[in-house]
Formats: C-alpha cells, structure tokens, sequence
C-alpha cells in the first residue's frame, strides 16, 4: 500500500525521534547544551580541546544512486564519510548536523530505512545529531557537517610530513572501489551482507586509531583516502612540501574472490586510483617506527614508501623500475557526466 | 567572450583568495587556527562560551531563481540567512563552512559575482570562511554552516516565553516579500539599487540586537522571523507552552509606494504573512520593558501583543474584534511545485 507522503512537521518528528535515541540509548551527549528545534544547536566545548568542522556533500546522482545504494546505506554513508575527516585530524566526532532535501515521495519506507542508517552511524561513531535543515527537492541532496573536538595542539595536519619520514596507510586499499564495481554491474539494489560491497556502502572512518595516533605526537602528517591515493597523495605532498616514493609491491590491496573479477578489477590499479575507502595515509618519522604495531584494534598499519625532499611522486614497481606517479583525480568541472564515477567522483574539500 | 569552465582547483583556489581577505582586510579570525586546505577546519572556542551551530540550504528553484536574482545577492544571502540564526540565540558568528555545487557553464562570470556578494557579507558580518566542499551538479546548490559563539548561559531560546509577557519585533515586517513579488513581476534580472528588493536580496541580519538583548539578559525568548510572523509566532509559542494575543494595528509593517501596488499586495498580509524579513520576533519580561528604546541602532523595536497563558493564538484587529490567528506557512512536502512561492518557501530548521 502507498503511504501518502509526511508533512514536514512529521518528518521533523521523525529525525528528532531517531535523534533522542542517540547516540546511546536515550540520552543525548552532555557536550550538546540544546537537541534541535531552536534556531541553532549549542556546544558546549570541553576547556582545553579545539573545535574541528567539515562538511560534506552526499548527493543522488553524484555520490549515491537511487536504484542500487539502499537507503539505509545512504544514510549510514553521509555521516561516515564527514566523521572520517574529523578522524584525520585525529578528533573525536562529537555531534552533526543534517541538511537534508527529499523528494515527497521518499518520505515513506525510503526515509524510514535512511534513518536507520544515520542512527546506526550515529550511534557507532557516538555522534549525536544535533539540528539542521529539511526542504523538498526532486532529488535526495544530504549535506552533513560533523563538529569534533582535539586537544589544543594535538591536531594533526597535512603539512608536517619531512624527508625521511615512513609514508603508511591503515586496511587494505582498493576495497570500496571493487565494491562500486560489483554494484554497479548488479541490477537490483545492494544486499547489505554482500562482503564485497560492504566497504563502500557502510565505510567505517578509522576514529580510534587517528586519535591514537595524534594523542600520542606519533604522525607527522595525515589525512583520509577518500578519493584515491594516487590524487590523496599528492594533496599531502603539495601541503607539506615534500614529494614522495612508493614502492607497489608494499601497497596492501584489496583480494579479489575469482567470481568478482573482470576486465577492469586489478587490484593494484583499484589500490591506487580507488576512491571512498576512508583509510588513514599518514607520515612517521624514523625514530617513532618502532611504537607503531602492525595492526592497531585488528586493522593493518603497512609501510608502503618514504617522503623525500625533491618535490615529485615516484612509483617502485615489483621489478624495481620507477615511474611518475600520476594523480588520477576525478575533477567534477572537466568530466562529461557528472554521474557517479567508476572510481568514486568524490567532491573536494576546500 | 565566453569563458572556458574553470578546474575543481581553480574554483577552490578562488574561493580560498576570497577568503584570505575576509573578514577583516587580510586578516583571518584568530578564532580559527587553520583555515582551508584539509580534512577540517579548527575552530579555538574562547574560554566561558559556548558554540553555537546552525546550516541553511539556499537552492536554486526553491530559494532563488536563477534569471532573477543577481548572483552576488545568492552569494550575500546564503550567508546571511544562517547568521540571522546564530543572531535568534544572541550569539556572535565567527566563521561559516561553503558547500557549493555548481554547472560547470556558471563557474565564469556568475561566480566571480557570488563571491563578491559571498565576501561582502563575510566581511559586513565578521564571519570568516573556514572550509567547506565543492561539487558539479546542474543547478546551484548551496548549504551554509555558521558557527558561532555566546557566553554560557546567555543564550536566548525560543522557549523562556512566559505569561504577562511582551511581544516585540524588529524594523518592518512584509518588506522582503513585497520585494519577491517585484521581483516575480519584473522581466530581467533584479537591480542591486531597487530600494523596493533591496531586504529581500540583501537582508541585514539583527547581530547587535540580539547580543544586546542577550547579554543584557532581556529577552525571555528570541527567534528570527524567516518564514512569515503566523508561521513563526506559533513555534515560539509552541516551545514555549504559551499562547499570544497579537494587536494588527500594532504590527509595523512595509510601506508600499503606489507604482508598485498590486492586487497582492496588502500591507497587513505581508507583515503577517510574509518571510525572509530576517527580524527578531522576541518576548521581554513586563519589568524590563523600560529598558528597550524606541529603536536600537536605527532599527524600530515595536510592541506587538502579549503572550498569554492559554494556548491559543488570537490576533485582535483593528475593529477591536478577535479572531485565530492562522499559520499560513508553507509546507514543501504538501505544495504541488517546490518552486519558489510568493510567500518565501522557506525549508524549515530541525
């Protein structure tokens, strides 16, 4: 039976339900002085820690597609993607807000199954949602914009890798990437225990380690892998000043069950170019290796090259032969389609 | 001479020269220990106050129109929108996040005219760009993020109004409205020196008023009047748990010249009705109302009604007879178009 749409009061009542119960079972984190329903929400900061805020875009069309990401991936994805960001810095994500335009006929199971997602998400990340912004449009538009907090001082940048320090990446690379494969070629909506597509519809941003990492002074530099590392990378460089060698065989990348590969899934080229896996990339410098173990909470931390001194991206091949790294990036102003990418037509953070 | 589309990363780094300039001459805020440039910004809170959070969609088709209004007022305004939230709490903006989705045919000419409007009202307001997100997408979307700030415990909510109460506004009521319908009327796009649609494509949000009424701890409850005075009076009165008794004769309202009279166009319904006035709707205490000026900073604070303790909302017209005041605000999950209605279709804050 076809539900008539919700009025927007009621969906407003929707979010605020799935908010009360966020992100720990009925109470609301004691850092948010006002839930939602005033003009604006209040943090209360913690004395002594800086306030970290991003936003990100998460638009149908461009980021997700109505007939294959279920909707409560949509709604887990949108606020994972803009945690991630806080972890890279190595903050805690505290409260979001959500910005949300909806078709009036979503407004049924769709919205529903969405809300889902965004109060698992919430709950998972302990990141209470704490107001936003609703209006109907003819395509689902989420903008999300995550507020974290870092000790003052401990935030870590782009811009402090040196010459000399390890380059590492957490998990394996690759995996969200052959996910968008997979989905892309299936027709019908997503399963949410397929194994394959679970990276890139319930990515997980690595909040525990980037805090550990930044608590600690261990990284020099870091930021996520949201587009790809051959286009994250260079990003760091230009930030730090430095340039950077990779050696391939080092790279940790995603393993591709036989009955998934085709043409386009070799694992070294998603590993490079694949975008929304959220990993953490991140510069050691020498002397701290030794404090850093090969798997922090069951995820591997891998050694994949060095920062050097000479401002350009270098590529170790298996038979040792180097080449020029080339950034890959997806640039939303010069591609033909703006539609959803092979490799993830990720949005640029300013 | 038309322009080739501009790159992802001219767009950013125009966006960034934008913002190194704001909001004060070469200055960022020092509030804001990193500007632009990675995962997210940081935001150093000021000992003893709180963060105030607030974001606004401004979309094209629901909030503007792209043959009508000038790019540097899209620009202005949604800024200006999501300040005039962060003013409903008495709070001080301090800086904003830009999510921005563009046609690749508007990154020439039109953009360089948003951003002079966008700098504008960064400077005007002392909001300094922080981050943000860019994508393509066929139509101009934009959501803003204002972060604020109010000493702990001075914030202003819409839900201390009280009994015996007086209600206030401020300036005159229906002037941005009377300005759409000039607008709709009108063949080309609008003149930035109309004074006619000058609050509707520029509106100057209340900072000062509301700081003042906050830190002097004078009102009991504040909000912005974006939707029309019957769509918000009930929502303040609603968190309130109180009613209002409104005097028509009272409500100052927009003078229209004679050449831009129409069938439409009725004072009291636009004071009433009307959206985007972006004034403070607020309720003072009967002890403090000897503490408020006719006007402050040139701006008239007008008595309008009294909040009562009955939970119903009469409006008393100039006859002396009552009746219901009826919220005749706009619902985009109930409209058959999404576009832009006469009467502001503002989204509505969660």
């Amino acid at each position: 039976m076809k539900r008539k749409p919700l009025s927007e009061d009621s969906i407003l009542r929707k979010i605020l339900a799935s908010c009360r119960a966020s992100p720990s079972g009925g109470r609301v984190s004691p850092s948010i002085a006002l839930c939602i329903g005033d003009d604006a929400a209040l943090f209360r900061p913690k004395p002594g820690y800086e306030t970290v805020l991003t936003c990100d875009w998460f638009l149908e069309g461009t980021h997700f597609l109505r007939d294959k990401h279920p909707p409560d991936s949509v709604g887990w994805k949108c606020l994972a993607r803009a945690v991630s960001d806080v972890a890279a810095m190595g903050g805690t994500p505290k409260c979001f807000l959500l910005s949300l335009a909806l078709p009036a006929s979503l407004t049924g199971r769709w919205f529903d199954d969405f809300l889902v997602g965004l109060r698992r998400a919430s709950r998972k990340f302990q990141c209470a949602l704490a107001g936003g912004d609703t209006t109907r449009r003819d395509e689902v538009l989420i903008n999300v914009t995550v507020i974290g907090e870092v000790k003052a001082g401990r935030a870590v940048f782009r811009s402090g890798a040196q010459a000399g320090d390890v380059i590492y990446v957490s998990g394996r690379l690759g995996e969200a990437e052959l996910g968008l494969q997979v989905l892309k070629r299936s027709k019908r909506l997503a399963s949410r225990n397929d194994p394959l597509t679970r990276k890139h519809l319930y990515p997980e941003p690595r909040i525990a380690l980037g805090q550990w990492l930044a608590k600690n002074r261990l990284a020099s530099s870091m930021m996520d892998l949201s587009d790809g590392l051959s286009s994250d990378l260079p990003r760091l460089c230009a930030a730090s000043s430095v340039g950077a060698r990779l050696e391939i065989a080092k790279i940790p990348r995603v393993r591709i069950p036989k009955y998934a590969s085709s043409q386009q899934t070799d694992s070294t080229r998603l590993a490079l170019h694949g975008g929304d896996d959220y990993e953490l990339l991140f510069s050691l410098p020498p002397h701290k290796l030794h404090l850093v173990p090969a798997r922090f909470r069951g995820v591997p931390l891998t050694s994949i090259g060095i920062i050097t001194g000479k401002r350009e991206l270098v590529i170790l091949d298996e038979s040792g032969s180097k080449r020029q790294l080339v950034a890959s990036g997806w640039d939303p102003f010069r591609e033909r389609s703006p539609r959803l990418a092979t490799r993830s037509p990720d949005n640029c953070s300013i």
